[in-house]
Formats: C-alpha cells, sequence, structure tokens
C-alpha cells in the first residue's frame, strides 16, 4: 500500500509502498478515506528538537482520519466491517491507575497513533478495537477526520459551563478556532479571540466571535477589561502556546474565573502566581486529550446535530501524495485545518 | 396612589387608590414601569386553597416589575435615584443557616414580594436595598419586567451543564418556554417540548424545540427513546407540576441522566423510585427561586447578549388597570406571558 | 467441585458437585477463599417474588468473594495467576453509551455475578478479566470478600462531600453500617444512625454513630431538629428501603440539603415532592452498584489504610457448606455480614 | 484604651494608649478577649518593602480575634450584646461582581482589617456587622482565635474532596499544620508532610501526618513516587511560598491530580507547564480568604465536634503588651500559633 512515511533522521518524509500492516486478534483493519494534518506532523516533518527527542524512524505519521473497517480480529467485539470509524489517538493500556479511575485521557502507558504505532497517513491502518469511534451517518468524511483536535477543543472549553460567561480565547489556529465555535454554541455571551494571524482572526469571526483582537497592535488586556466593566473574563482559553499570552490571559481573568490551558510552551513558563492566580482565586485547567469517550459523543453531537459549522475552519483539501503542500501551508499559517483524501 | 390589591377573602381583586408605601433607612422607593403576571397571582385571584392558606389580605399583589428609583433611605448604598431595577422576590433575611452558607434562594425566614410585602402592581413600591437589581440599558422593559421567572428556567436547565445534550421539556407554560430558549442557546443538542396545549408547542418552536409532543395523542417516552436510540435523554426539565407527566419524564431518561424539578404538584407525588432513579443511578434537583445574584447574571446576559429571544413568550401587553384581562387570559392558557404597564 | 446451587424453582438450594466451570480467551480461573452472604441470595434462596422474576435455575449463587488466580486465558493482560484478587459483580459490556460514558455502573447490557453468570458460593469460579479487582495485600480475607458491598456504602455516602457536614443515616445493615464508618472517616460532623434493630445499633455504635435512634420508640425528624438548631441534617443516607424511613429523611434534611438512596422499596413510592424537595431545593442521588473501579480504590483504600475498620460488622463466619446457618442469621437479622470460607 | 500600633514608617511597633474606636449605625463594639500573631503581622512589624508598599501608619494591628460584643448600631440586626464572636478579616463591599455572585472572598473593594481598617491587638475593636461571625460556645478562646487561619487551611484542603486520597503537604507553618488536621479529620488515606524545620514536622505528626519529609535532606519527589506505586499522590497542598517546593510538588502529583496554592511566593514563579500540568492534566486552584461563610461553618464545626485539636498548634500564649516576644518566635519559627490575651 501507499503511505506517507517518515522514513529518516532527518528533515521531510517520503510517499513509499510499504506492507499492509499487520493485525492481531482484538485489532481491526481500516482503509482510510480522508486524514487531517496536526501541527505534530508538521514537528515531525520538519524534525524539530521536540521529533528527534520523541520520535523514531520508520514510521507511517499521522493521527487524525476517518476509514471504514474491512476487517476484524477474531476476538473484536466492538466494531464490524463496513463501520465508518474515527478513532481515539491515544492507545491507552486500560490498566494503570489512570485508566481504571476514568482518566484515561492520561494513561501512563498510552502509545500515540503515528508515534509509536503505525499512523494514518497510508491506505490502511491497523488499531485495537477500544480506540475505535463509530461515526455519526450525517457527518460528512472531511468533518469526521477533525472530531480528534475538536475534541482538544470541547475539553478545553467544558473543563467548566460556559453558558452565560465572558469568554477570551488566545490562539486562533484550527483548535482555537474550533473552541471559538463551540464556545458560541454553549452560549458564552461574549467572544473575543486573540492572535497576530489576520487570516485566522478573520476565520474567528465566521465561527462565532464578538471581538476580535490582533496582539501586536492592541492591548488584550485592556480590552478584556473595557468590555467586562472593568472586570476581567470569566473565563480564558489558551491555545497559544506563548507565555506572554498566559501572562495577558491571566492578566485578563476575573476574580474566581477560570482558565483552561492547552497550548504548549517552548520552555518553562514564568507567571505572576501571587497576583494573578492566588489573590484572585483562579482555576487552572491542564488540558490534554479527550475523555474516552464522553468527549467523542460531544464532539459527535457538536457536528451532527448543526450545533457547530466546522467549514470555515477546514480551507484545503489534497489527495494524500500531496501531502507536501498541505505541510508548507501549515508552516506558513496560510491556512485552517488540511484534509487529505486517500 | 393606584394598586391592584387583594382587598378581601374572597375571588378577585380590586383596582384602587392607596398610600404610597413608607420606607425605612435601608429601603428604596421605586416608581414601578411595567409588571407581569404570575400564575401565583391567578391563585391569589381565584382565592384557590393555596391561596387562602398563605395569603392574608389586604395587600397589593405581583411580584415581578421594572421600575425607577425616585428616593433611596439614609442609610442606602447598593442603589441610586435614577436606577431602572427589577428585583429578587424572595426578601430573605441573612443571617440564617442557608443565607449564610449560600442558598439565601432556600432562606429560612424570606418575605415573599406580593405576598408577605406589598407588591409591584401599583404605581410605587417600597423594597430593601439588598433585593434590588441594576437592569442592563439594553434590555426593554417588557423583557426587564420578566427576569424573575427568567431566572427559574435558568437554574432549572443549569442545574448541570446542557451542552451537547439531549434535553425533555415537560410542560410549555413561561417557564418552559423560556427554559427552551434558554437549553437552546446552551448548545442542547435535541430538545423536546411535551404540553397539552398546541398554542404553547407553537410558541415552543419559536423557541428552538426539535420535536414538540402533545401528550394527550402522542407516547412522550416512545418518542424520547425512539430519537436517542434507545437510550433516553439526557436531561429532563419538569415545569408541569403534573404526576403522570413527571412518571413519563423519569421513564424517558437515561441511566445516570438528571431530571430538574420546578412544577409544583397539587398533591403528593407516586413515583417509581427503585427502576426509575435508584438503578438508573438518576439525579434529581428540586428548583426554586433563583441563586442571588449568580442567577441574575445569567438572566441579563442571556437576553442582553441576544442568545436568548423571549419576545415569543410576551403574548399580551395591558395596561395595570385592565389585569382582569391578563387574569382571564393566563386561565384559559391562551398566552405566554402578559405584562401590565403602569 | 463443590458449590452452592439453586437448583430448583423452590424455596432453598443445595451444596453439591459440580463441574468446574469453563473458561474463554479474556477469562481468568479462580479459586474462591471465601465468599459473602447478600441480602439479594437470601431472596434467592427464600425464592420471593423478585427472585422468582429474576433468577433462572440451576445457578451456582454469590457475588462477594476473594480468592487467586490460578489459570488465565490466552488473552488475558489484566491479571496473572497468583493474584489475590476479588471482582465487581458487573459483568458490563463496555460498548453501550453508559459504559462509553463513563457510567458502566448502569450499564445497559450488564450481566450479575451469581445471577446471570455462575456466582462466587463455589470452590472456583470463572470471570472475564475486565472485572477483576487486585486486593492489596494487607487486606485480610474476611474484608476483601465485603468489599463489593462495602463500595456501594462509598458511592452512597460521597456523591457529595460529607467534612464537617451533619447527616442522618436510614437503616442499619451491613451497608448502612459501612456508610457509618466511611462518613465517620470522611469527617462528618454529627452522625445520626436510625434503625428498628437494637442490635445493629449497637454496631453502629461502634462504627462512630453519635446518636442513635430506634424509630419505633422515637422520633427520629424531631431528634434531626433538635440536635441541628432545628436547620435538619446537611445529608441524608437512605439504606431502609422504608418509604416512611424515606419520608422522615426528607423532612429531618435542612432546605439545600441531599440525599442519596440504596435502599430498595417494596413498590411505588409516595413522597410531598413540593415541600420537601422542591421548596427546599434538595438534590437526590439514587445510587446503584459501584464506579468502576475508581470506587475499588476508594474501598480498598479506606480498608488498608486503617480509615474504616470494618470488624464490628463481620459478625459471623462459617465454611461454606454451612451457608444455610448464614441464611438463617440473615433472615433474623441478628448478624452484620456473614462470611463464608472456601 | 491599650493597644499595639504601628506608628512609623520603620520597623517596630508600639504598645500604646488610644482612643475607643468610633462606630457607625451599622456596627458592633467589641471587647478583644484574645488575638493571635499572622506572618503578615510580623512582615508590617518588620517594615518589609510589601509592608512598605500596602500599609499606612498609624493603625491598630492583628486581625484574628475572640471577643465579646459589648455595643451594637442602632441598624444592627445580625450580632447582639453579650455574643462571644470573631470575624471574617475581608470587610467585603457587598456589591460588586464577585459579591454578587457568591466568591466574596475575591470582593473587588474589600479593606483589611488590621491593615485599612484598626485590627484586633487592643482592647476594643468596631467592626460592621456583616463580617461578625457568632462563636461555639464549646470551642475555648485561644481556638476561637485562630478560626481566621484555619479558615484558609479548610479551602486549601477542600477545594475537592480528600477522602481515601493521597496527600502532600508542603509547608508546616501554622495553616499547613491545620491543614494536617483538617486532611487527617476528612480521611485522607496517606499524608506527607514537608518543611526543613523539624520542630514543626514534629507537631505535624501530632496533627496526623503519616510521613514527614526534610527537604534539606530527603528527596520529596522519590519519596512521593515511593510510596504511591510510582503514581505520585493525588492532591498537593502548597503553603510553603517557595518555587522550589511548589516545582517539586508538581513533579509529585499524579496525572489527573490536583494542587492547591495558599502560599505566597517573594517574585513570579517559574514552572514546567507543559509536563507537570498540560500534560498531566492538573487541576490547580488559587486560594485566599475564606468562603463567607460556609467556611466559618466547617471551621466551627471542625474544632467544636473535636474531629481537628489545633492544641499542638498553639504553641504559646501571652499578655497583649507581650506581643514583641510573640514576633520574636515568629520570625525563629520556633513556635506554631502565638496567642496574646487581653
Amino acid at each position: 500500500m501507499k503511505a506517507v512515511v517518515k522514513t529518516k533522521h532527518a528533515k521531510g518524509m517520503e510517499y513509499v509502498n510499504v506492507p499492509t500492516p499487520k493485525m492481531g486478534l482484538r485489532d481491526v483493519l481500516i482503509k482510510v478515506r480522508a486524514a487531517s494534518i496536526c501541527g505534530t506532523d508538521v514537528h515531525i516533518y520538519d524534525w524539530t528538537r521536540w521529533a528527534q527527542h520523541r520520535f523514531t524512524p520508520p514510521r507511517i505519521i499521522g493521527h487524525e482520519f476517518v476509514g471504514t473497517v474491512v476487517k476484524i480480529g477474531e476476538e473484536v467485539t466492538l466494531a464490524g466491517v463496513g463501520n465508518r470509524v474515527s478513532a481515539e489517538s491515544h492507545l491507552t493500556c486500560r490498566y494503570c491507575y489512570q485508566c481504571k479511575n476514568g482518566y484515561s485521557e492520561v494513561c501512563r502507558n498510552f502509545k500515540l497513533l503515528g508515534i509509536d504505532h503505525d499512523g494514518t497517513f497510508g491506505e490502511y491502518l491497523v488499531l485495537p478495537e477500544h480506540v475505535v469511534w463509530k461515526n455519526e451517518e450525517n457527518i460528512p468524511d472531511e468533518w469526521a477526520t477533525i472530531q480528534e483536535p475538536f475534541g482538544n477543543a470541547v475539553d478545553t472549553v467544558l473543563s467548566e459551563d460556559v453558558s452565560a460567561k465572558t469568554v477570551l480565547i488566545l490562539g486562533a489556529g484550527p483548535i482555537g478556532l474550533f473552541a471559538t465555535g463551540i464556545a458560541r454554541a454553549c452560549g458564552a455571551s461574549l467572544i473575543i479571540v486573540s492572535d497576530p494571524n489576520n487570516y485566522r482572526l478573520s476565520i474567528s469571526k465566521k465561527m462565532g466571535a464578538h471581538i476580535t483582537v490582533n496582539p501586536r497592535r492592541q492591548d488584550i488586556v485592556q480590552i478584556a477589561l473595557d468590555v467586562t466593566q472593568n472586570n476581567g473574563v470569566d473565563v480564558v482559553l489558551e491555545f497559544s502556546g506563548n507565555n506572554q499570552a498566559l501572562n495577558q490571559g491571566l492578566k485578563a481573568i476575573t476574580p474566581a474565573g477560570r482558565i483552561s490551558i492547552l497550548g504548549i510552551y517552548e520552555r518553562r513558563v514564568n507567571i505572576d502566581l501571587n497576583k494573578e492566580v492566588i489573590f484572585k482565586k483562579v482555576r487552572i485547567y491542564g488540558i490534554t486529550g479527550r475523555k474516552i469517550f464522553s468527549t467523542w459523543y460531544k464532539t459527535s453531537r457538536f457536528l451532527s446535530s448543526g450545533l457547530v459549522d466546522p467549514s470555515p475552519i477546514i480551507t484545503h483539501q489534497f489527495p494524500l501524495k500531496d501531502y507536501e503542500k498541505g505541510m508548507k501551508l501549515m508552516k506558513d499559517g496560510k491556512c485552517g485545518k488540511v484534509v487529505l483524501t486517500v
């Protein structure tokens, strides 16, 4: 079969022929219909320091997808041939303290699809049955493939209820944009989105942002105070991974407010814990992964019921073999989500 | 001044001249601009058994309103002359166990506006400063007056998050209709509204109901199961005060779901606690009053931000002296909310 | 092997030779060390109406136990030979809406050990690996076997925090007694236990009850009000399955309090929903099963850390063949928990 | 009357004669029976940079106390002459966004007793009625005076339930020691306390610590992992205000765990947000003040019911005039809580 493989300890990838993956008794074989590119894939492509540390070639990359089950192992009971599926990208162990306590999103032993296990940028994919998710019929392929990152946004927005609350979203990459649509769908009364990229700010408007801010030219904190009668916002959602943005978010938050953080930082962060967290009695939620599978149910409903229309965020589609066009667009920031059709 | 007064231990009320109410050091005097009729007021008008037990004439009735502060007591600091205000109808004691623990909505010693304290169906009204709520400028008078019952709906809907959840609303009186709009604004993925009154069901459609059910002709439970892949709904909101509807709601709820109950029943209720609550691990929330003032903030934001447009529910407006037209409409069920202008 | 089997559609059971159970690829074979008797087992023995409706002979009964894994299926990864284990008695499906949302305690398709699947009152037992729980070393066998019902008590007590709260416990059967010990360990500031059986009240004293009440001679509601400055208790835990006790519990609860209900009622219940739930804004939690496995972790820690000493509740031990002595004691109410050694 | 007054912009204080404070219509006059010294008072004594910035002499200092109401203003309804009282030290505005939403512990306009309003280190004290707390009769004076800092510990421990959880407490000053007793009373299954001061570690043992660690000689993180089967602790409570301790706490926490932070840092903090918070999905609670008055109820019950015995922490008592002895002990770290009798 054809697949996009990280073959070497160097920049780049290759679109090559590889054997169809083998499957075990509890595995399913999936024919991939579409996959989408995550920032992580770009890091692997670029062979950044993080990638060199975390990734071992050769490996088929990619962890977002939609496909059809074409074969199941003898012991499989949770999926059937013909099911149109996506999957949780954390292949969890199910026996660690976290898994057994209902926190498998932070499983101590998980393997990541496309990093520790051959990924979704190929014609076929093998997965253990317990991570497979059956898609709602009325969700089109190009939406079904983005459910994994959409789920990140769901958990970031809904760490606590946002109904009738004021929300500041830092970072309008695809996940920040999903979060904008979700916050709007869940009744946030005011949504401010901040990003230095005006192209992405314009998409955020389509997703429901009431106010957009370019932090290169505008003072986020002052704007947040101005539109909240000097109280600050109830909720900050941090997707930028930028320490300065984080500090602004903390300043912009009202006493007794909360911030949920999904963004990843280049290095350790420096914050004014006394003034912005302790004396304001702020709650901070670190966010990673998705609740398995309650987040997937929510995601599916947001998309299938019409509550969130992610179309403005899915800006480009290419055949799998043209994956490098997607990688380039991602690096240039001139896209929302890029979908690869197989 | 002119006011609608329950003067006698008998059916009916009178529109009469009464003295302008006196005020204390911590009170404010309010010129009423508009008031709205609650089912409670109809009970008092009709002198039902409940009213005979609870109400002592003579008393100006009414507890929903919007008005302007025209005078403040010497010790008042929480409101000023000229403020356009509404108010919490529970005049709370602030020193009981409930008040001191943040549950003043169930204050052990509260007095009810329009029952224990002269009400809002008059030209002027005196209230202790601590129950007064300053209205957002962009909320029109006919919306501002209905914030008190709207708040009941807010607390019923939001006892837990409804985002991406399936919701069954039992009873499409004004509060059930507010709840429909709120649930829709907060991202419920499916809203079923049940009521025997087709006129009200048609309003519920305008407020965002996906499915309407007339329980006289349709099987609520079966419909709820059919549209949820036989799981039942995640959330039931019970406003009908009807034991049969309550039982249907309990049957329609999915295991691990929740029901919030605001409806008042004619007598003790009979339920299958084993099958519908215990074995399904259901949570039941009794709802009364409003959180003071967090519910008012939410209410204000739903109305001022455009998240909920209550216009379809405010079906009639009359001058105060024509209050009997409103009482009649309420009894006939041929209205949503009736607003009286002063 | 020897086992206690419900062989006929009639009162009684038999201690007979049966084949050692067969196992599948994902199953484990366990040599039982001890099992304990639940009220459910007595119902099956007595062939009550409930049992006739729910149970199909022949079947080995029993669902509480501790044992040693002696063989594992080829696909088993979650348990190993030699592990000293107990198990969740709900054999859950893992693919229904409830299981996938983290509520497998109300799985739509669960099978009950000792009812739908051969039970624990025999020398050997086969179970699917995913319900098996590895015991802490320092928990003795006679404590390990009662973890299943102890878990019911954990979830009833801890539906919400009880720290520094006043608690009324209705029913001092084994689960009510476990709950008494747990509430005390978790910092309840006042614990009242009510039961008509003085023998069990005396055990409740040992478990930490501050006040015991015999409802045949004393007025529970009045006592609860007297010791709470007329506020009522913050928390009611209902284990009695008695409608009158439930009504007293609801009356005894303070406004904004909560009640958790595990007791099973003989028939539908009749309650004053207006006065005792709605106007008091009470939360009701139906409780069943145990969170899999977060409740098991808590249970294990309560027992292994010394926080709860269940010894006063484990009143009798017999060899398995003398199970009828245990059944008789249970019916007479002259015991706490009865453990059968194998 | 006699009082301890910070008279000058310099190190030290004076025990001098001052006029008895004046009272308004809603104030109460309290004869102080005992007061206790907080670290804040030592900062003011020492005229540290923080104190120079925040404090304006002359002012009677102190914010912890117990006393008797000897006179009430004409409009006072919430307290009476003869009441033995303590008080919330945040004199809240009751009209800001935070106060009206139930978060008056982070009131936007609060005044601090002993800093913005004459404090408790004098014979008499005037307070607005709404901050006064009536003490339980069976709580002795030397315990009643420490309820204010005890409440800090209550909110830190109970941001989430600690029952059957493993807990690491960083810092064994008086509040960390109160927290140790509270965590033990609330059913924490394992409590590790870390502090470089062995004297305080020995008190922590008396308060219920299972393990004590001196971070100068031992590796907190390794110990926390060793005793939790390498999972890390469920809960970290940070009272040290030390960035290094904070980092160790974050490392010691299990994925999906939580940390509550009351300690105040000398400067901005530096943390590994990616690894220790985001990828572990940790929740951080900033803690300040006390919930008014729900925390006070809990505090009162912990002390009056015998759940927590703070005696080992109250190490010294002096007459008010000897306050300097207390200041010295505090600086030397050779004490728990120092109580001044008036």
